[in-house]
């Protein structure tokens, strides 16, 4: 919430760009690009927030009468932009309208607007043609600050912190939600304002790599993913994954995990400014595949974190999107060829010759007695 | 998740809406819509998961290769639409349109589709108008069946469990963030999967309705509002509010307290089949202004409730719908003067001749020791 992490010019940054790429207005709604550009931490509601950016004119907040205390406590009170009221019986949609100039050409709306709120601005704004402002907005957030990647390492640290509490939780006789809970619990203690997901995929469950937490009881022998993260009060998101077994794993399950480690410590190895993003998602499969467990990497590498635990940069193929200082991203490979999995994961910070792990617990499998 | 509160019916229902309301297709995303009409409880991810209805021909349902595990174990796995995944490197929109009859006219997307997500949809079947699906959907799920209402009596029960534990955290010296953390734990503990929201809003920030946890110690004397929900792993959602105060609160509270007890019980005892929303806003206010007090009362009596916190029917000034049978949605009348406030809410359900809350604890203060 410091000036730092969430700086005042922001609205003017996206004024430029909104001009620069052609637009009459940008509309963000509560989420994360709003707080982006204004350190508000808005409810999504069914009632109307909306800050407009105008290319030409003043910005403004409309937000409802009850939120106003809140958006104006709210580092976005303190930026000069004008907060506009609405009353229960107003018509919010109107009044963003009527303040906006004529004439807007392209009107760009947050990605993550819900869908009903875009068609009520643009019936309300019926010459305007609306695009997303994903492409505007992910420009300015995908290269981190340096306020920002202390923000990660501060949430990296909080979520190594959970992982290293994990082998209390871990207990043969257990359930996966039963250790899950645990775990989200340690994610609040550790100093998260959020849990956004608690991954404990035991068995066959580790060969599912977006398993649910369910009643199944963790047995000896075992390997179990442990995917976890969760928002910091500062606003940025934590997310690593490590590997743990009561007791001794099949001998199967050590070979493609060696396999794995390698693949993960590869792919960290070539980011660097001006890579692509799927020579690094190439790295991790190269290994895996040579290695003959290629059908069993599913998804892509990594994708970028800050804001959001999804965001730009996706390390996938077909991304030739250069890598640039600053820019936080997951690698991630794993491998599932059942009744078990594996999963590595780290958030990485692309530096000026290398990247940067902001996650420090050892990757290799963590055996529990 | 029985086949009784997710009926396979619903698919079938959903297309015949969409031809009454002279839909091409109904096109629904990860959310309450589809939940409701499939009973898959998908995560709302930057990867396509979409529900494709259209007027004429089969539904299918798009969904990543990664979820395709979570969509087939899901209740959506048993209704025999087609499961389409894709993979990393396809592009989801184009597989939607493909699957789509031509000249499909208008298309309703769900209310709650990312911005982003209906701006792609559109640029994949260029031809076709979109509105919002909400008019369609929300007239399907307003009125909640037997099994929904049932759902809803169970998330009561559980937060009136959790009410009644209030009493064990509230310590005056505690401050509201402590007291909504061991609060958070008891919605979970009390049978939620997850906790959607808690306000602890003691003295001054009692008089905001919207208060945010806060550092601040609470002191003898203060009262404090308490409003608290979650969801079930039904789907449905639980969200009431209670009063209490650690010792004697100041005389002038006792007495706006006396006036909104009886306004909210005023507001249920109007509550039957073809009285309008707005009415039930009316009997609240109405005692509530006769008190004098009507300037504090600074919202809206009431919002539906089912498997979203907010959603039709909304109980305000304005709203001419009709009440019927199995509405389900909050009376929840506030008086806010400041330097502390109140506020009184129950989940009502319309019936044939009333209404039933499925609250049960006492609606008067609860004073501490």
């Amino acid at each position: 919430m410091t000036t730092e992490l969430y700086p005042a010019e922001r609205v003017g940054r996206v004024r430029d760009a909104a001009r620069a790429a052609g637009l009459g207005a940008v509309l963000l709604t509560p989420g994360p690009d709003l707080r982006y550009v204004t350190g508000y931490d808005a409810k999504q509601l069914e009632r109307l927030t909306c800050l407009a950016v105008p290319a030409q004119g003043d910005p403004f907040l409309v937000v409802p009468r009850l939120e106003l205390p809140a958006a104006r406590e709210s580092p976005a009170g303190a930026l000069g932009v004008e907060l506009v009221p609405w009353e229960e019986t107003d018509d919010p949609y109107a009044l963003v309208a009527a303040r906006l100039p004529r004439g807007l050409g392209r009107v760009a709306v947050a990605d993550r607007m819900w869908a009903v709120m875009a068609l009520r601005l643009r019936a309300a704004l019926p010459d305007a043609e609306q695009v997303a402002a994903g492409t505007v907005l992910s420009d300015l957030r995908v290269r981190k600050s340096a306020a920002e990647v202390a923000a990660l390492r501060e949430a990296g640290a909080a979520i190594d912190r959970v992982h290293r509490r994990v082998p209390e939780f871990l207990k043969p006789g257990r359930t996966e939600r039963q250790v899950g809970r645990d775990i989200a619990d340690a994610i609040l203690d550790e100093g998260h304002s959020s849990v956004d997901f608690v991954i404990v995929g035991s068995g066959p469950n580790g060969a599912n790599p977006h398993a649910e937490l369910s009643d199944r009881v963790i047995r000896p022998g075992e390997p179990v993913v442990v995917d976890i993260g969760g928002q910091m009060p500062s606003g940025y998101c934590s997310d690593s994954t490590r590997n743990y077994c009561v007791g001794e794993p099949p001998a199967e399950y050590r070979e493609y995990f060696a396999v794995l480690l390698e693949a993960q410590r590869t792919a960290r190895a070539v980011v660097r400014p001006g890579v692509a993003a799927q020579d690094v998602d190439a790295a991790a499969r190269d290994v895996i595949a040579g290695a003959d467990y290629g059908e069993f990497f599913v998804h892509r590498t990594g994708h970028g974190i800050g804001l959001e635990t999804h965001e730009e940069p996706y390390i996938v193929a077909g991304s030739a999107v250069p890598l640039e200082p600053g820019m936080a991203f997951s690698i991630e490979p794993g491998i599932y060829p059942g009744p078990h999995g594996a999963r590595i994961e780290d958030i990485v910070i692309c530096t000026e010759d290398g990247c940067e792990s902001v996650n420090g617990t050892p990757r290799e499998l963590v055996v529990v007695d």
